[in-house]
């Protein structure tokens, strides 16, 4: 699955002017996630409908925003611990405008308002907002400083924009800043939520339950875990660091949840002390006693909304705080700063250390991606069966793959709502197929799928593009190149401390020879039984984190004809040590953990080289190899025929 | 030619404590070039020979230091336009230290010393210096605020380390303020250079005459690039931008000197005011009466010393004056803010406007480089047919090519030193030969030659790797991935955006696969007729300018295998649009400017795939189409020969 954009890194802060001191008790509050079919993690509700807001919900925020005497203020679509999900209580950005998109913006003024979306959500977001009362703009060309500066123009005095400190991270506050300053406005910070203030029918914070994620799949005992943190704190002269990412807090504890969809996270924050046991803040709720006697093994906990407290105590210590500039909230660098700490910022160690998988979970990983691969192998037999027929649709098929998946006996959630498009739906890059859209499979189309399944030993996410019935020699053609550049990634060599960005163009290159590019990344890291998406290493323009042997990342170029059909092959691939002949450098390179065929149908031969055939051929045998055994009957047969070597070219 | 390291971009200034206003007069003194033999812009003597500095120097530093009160003074090897070239007037850390390398920082204490210099110099520097005055130190490894610490240590009380706020860009000083903070040690500028102040026989400033850059080279007059200039500069609000790069002054006045080696550049300053004429600071000796005429038309000339009193005008005028922080020095940061100016930071906008050749620069490369060509062919004709009786060295070849060069009777200068480097002198980057270290071309060796000629019309950089006698199986392996390197790089293709970063790793994939690398950049960018290395795009791990339509950037891979061969081939490239068909986006793509044979003997033909062979060959028949009717005899016979289509593999 394709990540969603990264934020840039933190410039300096300035300018800040903060009204009083932020509580954090209503920032916690959360409740479940929505309610599911049986067995069906997916749903394909049509999503805003019968719940479309009306400008009556910015009405209330502007009369709240006057009695505060501010000129305008911030809703994003993030909650406090800037996952890519949030949990019903927190999507205060839907709630006040009806846009369901993963990102984006909103600032309301006391006489215009405008929500700010990527290109993804450009069509979308129109259709959901009521667009007499939010303008919708696309950055980054539409800029939000650009934006105010004409809407504030006649203002005279210098205008004050409010936010929530707990929603914004250090390094985006920085860039506000900024980018207002040029604006004639600054930053306020109110104290409490004016989206919560005026929710009545705010949903309850999720009380789903914690549980451990045992040692034969996480590999390391949380106390170890945490005594490497801790050493790592001491070297960077750091008393304490706060985490605020829910998967790094999941992982360094060893504990898993479901307060938000497909991420097995548990919402949480922690203090880590250097010389003292690390302090939990977790919502009691939802620990049971053999849970709660676990963590109290390892941790002090505490209800959330004691962090306040805990964090001045920091304070009170005169104690030197780390924050990762890029995900903590910047209420945090108030509170600790207000009550005396010093603040300095420095990465989250856990997310570099979680990221470089154990060999318990590079085990658990390569067995989750057999399983998996059964799985698909199975859901693309019966599409091969099924598709000829002319009946299929775009959640039928995203149902059967996910009952082929909960066949496994092992699936826990999937890894994210499956991307099923069929036509001229696969080249909408993050497309969620709902009742409304639901498209049938046709003849000398493309169908594209993008899937995974979190199992406790890992977690996967597969993309194949699959030909219904004959396809055009221009669609074969675009993906032969396609599949040049994810063999061009698969097969790279390179050395100890090349980057994302140093890889990224071989993906393209049989693209940009052609003068045909994709607009998303290429790869991005992946959990173990956790986030999808997580860094800190991407494949990517923007990755200049080096890659490291055991992490896992996906590799997944693609291609978008608009208005006709989307191309995109994805596996996930494990960063191991390359054993070179004569090498003079330490290098790395990938081994292939996802094993579903690619689609022959769509390779135009003569287009590969000799390796590049060599490498679709040995793939495919070991897919057949791995995998075949585990079918039956006509999924076996089909199996044996989509993994046969292609035919030379003359 | 390789380009040296370019320093990160800015962060953020804080705790500067400047003594005192500083005064520009003594830092603008210069003098004429060194000797140079008749015909020879290259001289082989052993720098540093006869001149060694010993600690005395060191210690009159160190009584002037206590005299001001400071506990340390730094000596960078940059003057005050940050060019990577010094006039002898401006080679302090040389003076002081003996070392002769072209980047280094030395940090002299009142016990101790230490000289900084990279990776290419760490066997030279020691040697040049008096090691019981200075510990050579290698960065990055090794970082001056570790050392300084250390150092440091006992002090107890907040050291002070002085510096010439001239020498040191706006971005450097807030990294060095940074850095030393984490010491415990303070910057503090000084109102004079303290070296300057001790060296009682520096040399006089230059007074090479200017000359008139004229419209059939130049392209565009320079009041056309002045408009454009200021009305940058309206978009960005500024009223006034300061120049210090010297070939940003040479381009937008079109003028030409000869103030240092190899880059036809004058010494000078410039004030650009958005809505009135130009202040061009600049020694009144060396303007002849046409120049002077010339120059009064465009602009308002000031003898140098005049220039601190003018940037106190724009003081007093209340005016925003832009500088750029990784080419300004803090010292014009300094004055202006005293002053009462506004100071803002960006880029110099003639960096960009000089880096996309005009159509004439772009029609006198295309000569220069047949011109060029003709040499280098002549050049390799004769070293093919002398090489094999074995009389040949370093430094002979080295004036045989300057004599070709100049043999085409438009030689200005030679771009930079010939690095002439047999056997295991081709393996060191930036080898310079000399009487010392000269060394004869022996059979069963490489030859690696990188040279360039200053023409007019054009600027040349060109590198060939020629086997002398019969090269053994390995070099010729790493040769041709070398070629492959190169190759993937010149056919490359790429979409409006694509920056250095982006295709660097082209041209080190072949490399990588076989676990070798190199450890430079791939591309920098050139000058016409001016400087061989201009900024601001490169084609390496740090390149993150787009690269645009009519920049003309070098393209040269290498492999160096330490005490046994260097090999590198180098081509310049003009970035031109593409034309695909089928294409959706706007792409680039390079043109070839460089014509010379690339030695067929080294190139196994075996390793190469259709395309890339079809590549060479063409770029054969190119090079013995446009150069071979300027040969004659046995100079013809052996392009010819050069030329031929390498032979297929079965």
């Amino acid at each position: 699955m394709l990540q969603r954009s990264i934020a840039p890194r933190a410039g300096r802060r300035r300018n800040f002017v903060p009204i009083g001191r932020a509580l954090c008790a209503t920032a916690l509050r959360r409740r479940a996630g929505p309610c599911r079919t049986r067995n069906m993690f997916q749903n394909f509700d049509d999503e805003g409908a019968g719940e479309r807001a009306d400008g009556a919900r910015t009405g209330r925020l502007r009369e709240f925003m006057a009695e505060r005497g501010i000129d305008g203020y911030l809703v994003p679509r993030c909650d406090e611990h800037q996952g890519e999900y949030v949990a019903a209580a927190a999507d205060r950005l839907r709630w006040l405008t009806g846009f369901t998109g993963s990102a984006g913006l909103a600032i309301v003024l006391g006489d215009r308002a405008a929500l700010f979306v990527d290109g993804r959500y450009v069509v979308q977001a129109p259709a959901q907002v009521d667009t007499d009362v939010y303008e919708v703009l696309e950055v980054p060309a539409a800029k939000p400083a650009t934006w105010l500066t004409g809407a504030l123009g006649g203002s005279g005095s210098k205008a004050r924009i409010g936010l929530d400190a707990r929603l914004h991270t250090i390094a985006e506050v920085a860039r506000l800043e900024a980018a207002l300053a040029t604006a004639g406005a600054e930053l306020v910070s109110l104290e409490d939520n004016l989206v919560d203030a005026i929710w009545r029918d705010r949903p309850a914070p999720s009380v789903a339950p914690v549980v451990v994620h045992p040692l034969e799949h996480a590999g390391r005992e949380a106390g170890e875990k945490i005594a490497t943190f801790q050493a790592v704190l001491g070297d960077g002269d750091a008393d304490a660091q706060v985490l605020t990412l829910t998967d790094s807090i999941a992982w360094l504890f060893n504990i898993r949840g479901a307060d938000v969809p497909h991420n097995p996270v548990v919402l949480a924050f922690a203090i880590v002390h250097r010389d003292a046991r690390p302090e939990l803040f977790i919502e009691p709720a939802k620990l049971g006693a053999d849970v709660r006697a676990y963590l109290e093994g390892l941790v002090t906990l505490y209800p959330p909304g004691e962090l306040g407290e805990r964090l001045d105590a920091l304070g009170r210590a005169g104690a030197r705080v780390r924050l990762e500039p890029e995900s903590a909230g910047y209420w945090f660098e108030m509170v600790l700063e207000g009550a005396g700490a010093v603040v300095c910022h420095g990465p989250d160690p856990a997310r570099i250390a979680k990221a470089r998988k154990n060999p318990v979970e590079i085990a658990g990983s390569r067995r989750a991606h057999r399983r998996d691969g059964t799985a698909m192998a199975r859901f693309l037999a019966w599409l091969a069966r099924e598709a000829p027929g002319g009946g299929l649709d775009e959640i039928g098929a995203a149902r059967k793959l996910e009952g082929f998946r909960a066949d496994t006996g092992a699936l826990q959630e999937i890894s994210f709502d499956t991307i099923s498009g069929a036509g001229a739906h696969g080249a909408i890059v993050h497309y969620r197929v709902s009742l409304a859209t639901n498209r049938k499979l046709e003849a000398g189309t493309l169908y594209l799928v993008d899937s995974g399944g979190q199992y406790l030993d890992g977690t996967t996410d597969i993309t194949r593009t699959i030909a219904v019935g004959t396809p055009d020699m221009e669609m074969c053609e675009r993906f032969t190149r396609v599949l040049q550049g994810h063999i061009a990634l698969a097969t790279a060599r390179f050395p100890r401390g090349t980057r994302g960005v140093d890889l990224d163009p071989f993906a393209r290159r049989a693209l940009w020879q052609a003068g045909l590019d994709y607009g998303h990344g290429t790869g991005h890291g992946v959990g173990s039984y956790l986030s999808v998406h997580e860094g800190p290493a991407t494949i990517s323009r923007r990755g200049m984190v080096a890659l490291e042997a055991d992490m896992i990342l996906s590799n997944e170029p693609g291609y978008y004809k608009e208005g006709a059909y989307g191309i995109r092959i994805e596996n996930l691939v494990l960063v191991r040590e390359a054993e070179i002949a004569g090498a003079e450098r330490d290098m790395l390179e990938f081994e292939t953990l996802s094993l579903a065929p690619i689609d022959r149908a769509l390779v135009v031969a003569d287009l590969l080289s000799d390796a590049e055939r060599a490498w679709l051929d040995a793939y495919h045998a070991r897919v057949l190899d791995e995998i075949g055994p585990t079918l039956d009957g006509a999924d076996a047969e089909w199996l044996t025929a989509a993994c046969a070597p292609i035919d030379r070219p003359d």
